[in-house]
């Protein structure tokens, strides 16, 4: 990306924007404590806190990384800790037992979110990111997970569009999901994408109707916040910050 | 790909390769009767034709152009034509009307494929081509196409490991479609993907345990060839072709 964590925020704030999700690899460059400073200087809040989870691997510190994110949700003021699972380890061909050791990682720290106050928001990731990134690759995929989780309301959905678009059960997995749905990411898809992480299109650039998925999800109950998010190394992450802000904005009108 | 459609056969007869699926615009390069003569001459039978359908778009002239391929995959003696769904036309954000356009092709084009005694295959693709190339994206969702069209067993599934491996519903929705499957591709996904479509691994090579998804296909009653299907710009189709098929054979033991 092509800003700090500061020139982001005062960016954002610049354009009205008064939340947003934070990534962890941002808020480490500038540590804890400053960067919520900058979010309170600046009138932004912090959504959610970018990405905990990654158990598919097995990694034997993930359930301490991961008490470690909670506490730094919570010292930022998010809502939020949004999980992702992991993907498969470089060999590993066994999708069930890395969705199994998804099921085992949240049980792990869900009594420690509990304890803390702090929602989880596991995001299905699109299936072309299930090898290295997400086993859980449709909505109906983490409602079932969630479903095997002793949580009561501490562990949620996030509902990316990029991720999920295609999936013709999307609305009747979304009413599935009723009020476990804490987030809602917004992008664009691409019609011939060129990257499977970091070709996101703008709003109203793609196939996506968002609006459309949008309206689904306020009438399962969702009234939180539109979170834009375009990973798009190919293209607007080399633009000024202002333009891409200041796209969005104008656009959110017609496309969200 | 490196290689023209009669030195691809001899390549495949030389390794002991039996059969094969053809591609349209390989066998017209050469023209449909020296194809067939190809094809005898080298005792390589066609199984299927690919692709036909494309639909999604509206296109109006796709039954015609289905018709015709129907009647090419009869001359070439296989027995099937492999449909794609087709993507989404440039601007179009509607799915649900674009899955609609597919049924109807389909029904349109389902009586003259009954007369002729050609089955179909409708294939899923991955949703990372949804865009561009296929609106059906799980095999769940292809066979919901299969029986809103009254077809009885002339329309069916291929199934490719590539597309669906991701889909922690396959071996139910491998179950739930039992006989109407007529295909079975095989290749591999490479855990970090370079392209959308064209960098498929070589069997052996990424995360997809196509043995264990062939056992789920027979326990269903599939006892039709592997085709081991490896777009790959990137990497194999730079190599000879004896070596590519060399290395589909040696390895198709120990994977398949």
């Amino acid at each position: 990306m092509q800003a700090d964590f500061k020139d982001s925020i005062e960016c954002l704030s610049r354009h009205g924007v008064q939340a947003s999700s934070l990534w962890r690899a941002k808020v480490d460059e500038v540590g804890l404590s400053t960067a919520r400073k900058i979010l309170d200087d600046n009138g932004v809040a912090a959504v959610s806190l970018c990405a905990g989870g990654l158990f598919a691997d097995g990694s034997k510190t993930a359930v301490e990384d991961n008490k470690r994110w909670i506490d730094e949700a919570l010292a930022l003021g998010a809502d939020s800790l949004v999980v992702i699972s992991g993907g498969l380890s470089e060999g590993d061909r066994d999708l069930a037992a890395a969705r199994d050791r998804v099921i085992q990682g949240l049980s792990d720290i869900v009594p420690y979110a509990q304890a803390q106050g702090m929602r989880l928001a596991l995001e299905p990731l699109h299936p072309m990111v299930c090898g290295f990134r997400s086993v859980i690759s449709s909505l109906g995929d983490a409602l079932d997970i969630l479903d095997a989780v002793d949580a009561d309301d501490t562990l949620g959905v996030a509902v990316d569009s990029y991720a999920l678009w295609w999936d013709p059960g999307l609305e009747s997995q979304i009413q599935r999901a009723s009020s476990r749905v804490l987030n809602f990411h917004a992008s664009d898809w691409l019609r011939e994408t060129r990257d499977v992480r970091e070709d996101r299109g703008m709003i109203g650039d793609g196939c996506i109707d968002n609006r459309l998925i949008r309206s689904w999800l306020e009438r399962a109950g969702f009234d939180g916040f539109v979170e834009v998010e375009i990973f798009s190394a190919l293209d607007w992450w080399k633009r000024p910050i202002d333009d891409v802000v200041s796209t969005i904005v104008a656009r959110a009108g017609a496309t969200l």
